[in-house]
């Protein structure tokens, strides 16, 4: 009666058919499986085609379209084109590989539709859960706090913040423009750019970020950073924070860490380590002493979809006062305010814990994938990817056309293609194509960078599928192509 | 020989067995498949049970352990008590309830373990796709831009920063203590915490958000908005940016946009909406003159999971400069500069357009959803949502027990037990006894806010499975509880 008079038809987007997006949803999935298991099968990269490309380029879709049908662009048009770090010669900038399970856990996490905000629902419980776990890998207290984000940038930015605010608890509320004198932040001119652009993000300035010489072995000058530090007190500034890397993305240095967080003690810095990937080989016995001083930070930033292989996106933060932490981001508003009883109870928010809100169950991937490899898988694993980039750098030293930039720390080598020449411009440009022909062919994906103006093949190895084969592959094929061009 | 000595046994976390993998994943999607079908003929909202909140205490996992085992676990402890937002009677804060394309199509995004960052792959270009959708939809100009993220708090601190480093250019590298005068924003009172909480990250300080007082329709008051603006200047602060609201939290009242843009054109303001949920109408003809002034904005935030029902999580951002948008994030840095082939070239990286770099392939399911239901299916289902709130304020000032608060703009209905007292404090603490046994009973699962110093059950129906019958029940259901209290 009322309802059929207002509301005549209702609708939902639910299937018509259960059965046929069923039997669809059994296609995907055997797809997928199917397309991880083959991928060694295909080129390391394959360019887009232009068909694919143009097929993104049309009107908002007016009508309806079939679910098949949508699945059927997808795996003609997206899938063949992939960013394809599962593949084993995947070793562009540092990236994961993700697992089946991850992928199925994220397929749970999106069906659930949970929203791991705020309430009393178990996937409040699994990320508090996973951020124990993540204290005790890295040695950080059970009273410390920490929340999971999209990736290192976030919970870089999400660190300094906390910094930040604890620094001066006017902050908050009245804004770095209350300040009487400028907040500086200190790191190695290594340090990621995400920090530089956090600070500025966060209203600091990346001007006020001290970019702190290196040495030769791409490791942060404490000398210099004390200079600095003096000098910048000196002349009124306010030293408040002090970036230590686990691990830099050009060549996986790791800064004295202990050293580093003495110095923050003594001009009264917070101290953060960005440990995006490099925190990880703290899991690692025979890494305790090479990687001691991360748990004296008073945050820690590392990934998930990095170097424990967990599908994209997930990264963590860690901050060693959970008031400080909770300080400076909880808002008491009356439409967000915890019951006793009910859905509205349940734990602190997380909305307490960082800028986000509405945040999806990226927690349920990491624990499911931590529960099934347990840190003894992880070890092997992320030990492997040590000694492939060792082996990788001694079969580079035995090439004499090739030339070892330096000593792997990690699992990052740095290499490039030299023949009998010794012009840095005409090498870095022979070996930006040599970098090129190796995607167009297929053969192998790392990336590059430069250093010290030396254009270098960059191999960042947090692949779980590569075998020291790939390696061998990689070199004879960057030899080949690079002995080709007559210099 | 070398291989065999250095790496003696190469492992994977590829499965060992394919098959059994194969099989637990087909199980897992029937799992989920028959969850959400049945989602109607479970409870609302269930306890976690304390056995499963022990089960989040463990250590650190050591010893691997079988996926399927691990899966039993998840099945069994974590499932059973979700947020669950897939339910037709949960209407609590602003939750969408995802589809079964967007489950699969999150399978499908995690499998690719696609990093929408950087480089040249088709992911890149279907966010790209989903973008220009999304200026579509929302009135925007081809020449903008914009960028997907995690919710609507990112997206809304997303704008903030670029009308903040788009105010003055020197903000970025000398940040805000470099400005000579305090930069303040203006929005309603009713604007969502998550604004006042970006502008203290971004270095700015709740204290120069300035509250502007809202009408009896909780729309802001112009009148007064330009005065504070005027005061403002005279006291030698520095206005800088408006928020409009497209739909409040509390009660989804839309600000006289147009009016606002005007304002803020007058005083060289950054005009930013935040339509979380409210812009969404502005796919329905009806809607074009309510919701008129958002094409007017410098920035407008939406969410995709809570009105376009995809699943957590993924929102927008539009930004209708595209170069202010790129000037205010994009850093030019060696490791991801961009090469004229390979997997090294591509499209504008993201990361010049945000926060981060690397980012999950949120996009996919949004290119999924909008192709398969179309903006055709999305209208109906908007509208019915629409319907159903007039329906529920109808069934509301049928019944003399039950108080509507005020008469719906958009989707959301505010109403209250009252009976026979008028005892504010009384009624406030009834209707929160009320709604904690709407949910432990099962029933329903809206929240609740303050309004005007009234404790109100607020029911926000962004839900595609909501039918009219359901809110009977909830109207049924809270009289039976009201009328349990003698009061
Ligand atoms: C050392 C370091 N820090 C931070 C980041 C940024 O992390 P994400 O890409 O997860 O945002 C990276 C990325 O490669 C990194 O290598
Ligand atoms: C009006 C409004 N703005 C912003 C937000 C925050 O969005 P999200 O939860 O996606 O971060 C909400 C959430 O309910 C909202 O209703």
């Amino acid at each position: 009666m009322k309802t059929e008079t207002i509301l005549p038809e209702e609708s939902t987007l639910d299937p018509q058919d259960w059965n046929s997006i069923r039997a669809l949803g059994h296609q995907m999935l055997n797809d997928m499986i199917d397309y991880i298991q083959s991928a060694a099968q295909r080129p390391a990269w394959k360019k887009p085609s232009s068909y694919a490309v143009a097929s993104m380029q049309q009107p908002l879709p007016e009508l309806p379209q079939e679910a098949a049908d949508v699945y059927e662009d997808f795996f003609t048009q997206v899938l063949p084109f992939n960013t394809n770090n599962i593949h084993p010669r995947f070793w562009g900038w540092v990236q994961g590989g993700g697992t089946i399970t991850g992928m199925l856990a994220d397929m749970l996490a999106s069906g659930m539709n949970a929203n791991v905000s705020i309430g009393e629902h178990m996937p409040m419980y699994v990320e508090r859960q996973v951020i124990n776990w993540a204290k005790e890998m890295m040695g950080f207290p059970a009273t410390a706090s920490g929340i999971l984000l999209s990736g290192g940038s976030l919970a870089n930015i999400t660190a300094m913040i906390v910094a930040r605010n604890h620094f001066n608890n006017n902050i908050r509320q009245k804004g770095l423009q209350s300040m009487p004198s400028q907040l500086i932040v200190y790191g190695s001119a290594e340090t990621h750019n995400c920090v530089s652009k956090g600070i500025e993000v966060i209203g600091i300035g990346s001007d006020n970020f001290r970019k702190v010489p290196v040495d030769e072995n791409y490791c942060i000058d404490l000398k210099v950073l004390e200079q600095m530090i003096i000098a910048d007190k000196a002349s009124g500034y306010t030293p408040f924070c002090i970036i230590g890397n686990a691990g830099t993305v050009n060549t996986g240095a790791i800064d004295p860490l202990t050293e580093l967080s003495a110095i923050a003690k003594a001009y009264n810095c917070w101290f953060h380590v960005d440990g995006a990937f490099g925190a990880i080989p703290k899991i690692l016995p025979e890494f305790q002493q090479r990687l001691q001083g991360i748990e004296l930070a008073d945050s820690l930033a590392f990934d998930y979809h990095k170097w424990l292989y967990v599908n994209y996106e997930v990264a963590c933060v860690l901050i060693k006062d959970a008031a400080a932490h909770r300080e400076a981001f909880a808002i008491a508003v009356s439409y967000l305010a915890n019951h006793e009883r009910g859905l509205s109870s349940g734990p602190d928010p997380f909305s307490n814990y960082g800028m986000e809100l509405s945040r999806g169950f990226k927690a349920l991937k990491v624990w499911m994938v931590m529960k099934e490899n347990g840190m003894q898988k992880y070890r092997q694993l992320v030990r492997q990817n040590i000694r492939q980039a060792q082996y990788l750098a001694g079969l580079i030293k035995q090439e004499p056309s090739l030339e070892l930039l330096l000593e792997p720390s990690l699992n990052i080598v740095c290499f490039r293609y030299v023949g009998d020449t010794t012009d840095t411009e005409q090498l870095n440009l022979l070996n930006k194509e040599i970098l090129m022909q190796l995607h167009e062919k297929g053969i192998a994906a790392p990336t590059y960078t430069f250093l010290n103006g030396k254009y270098v093949i960059r191999v960042a190895i947090t692949n779980h599928r590569t075998r020291s084969s790939d390696l061998d592959q990689l070199v004879k094929a960057v030899i080949h192509i690079g002995g080709g061009f007559s210099l």
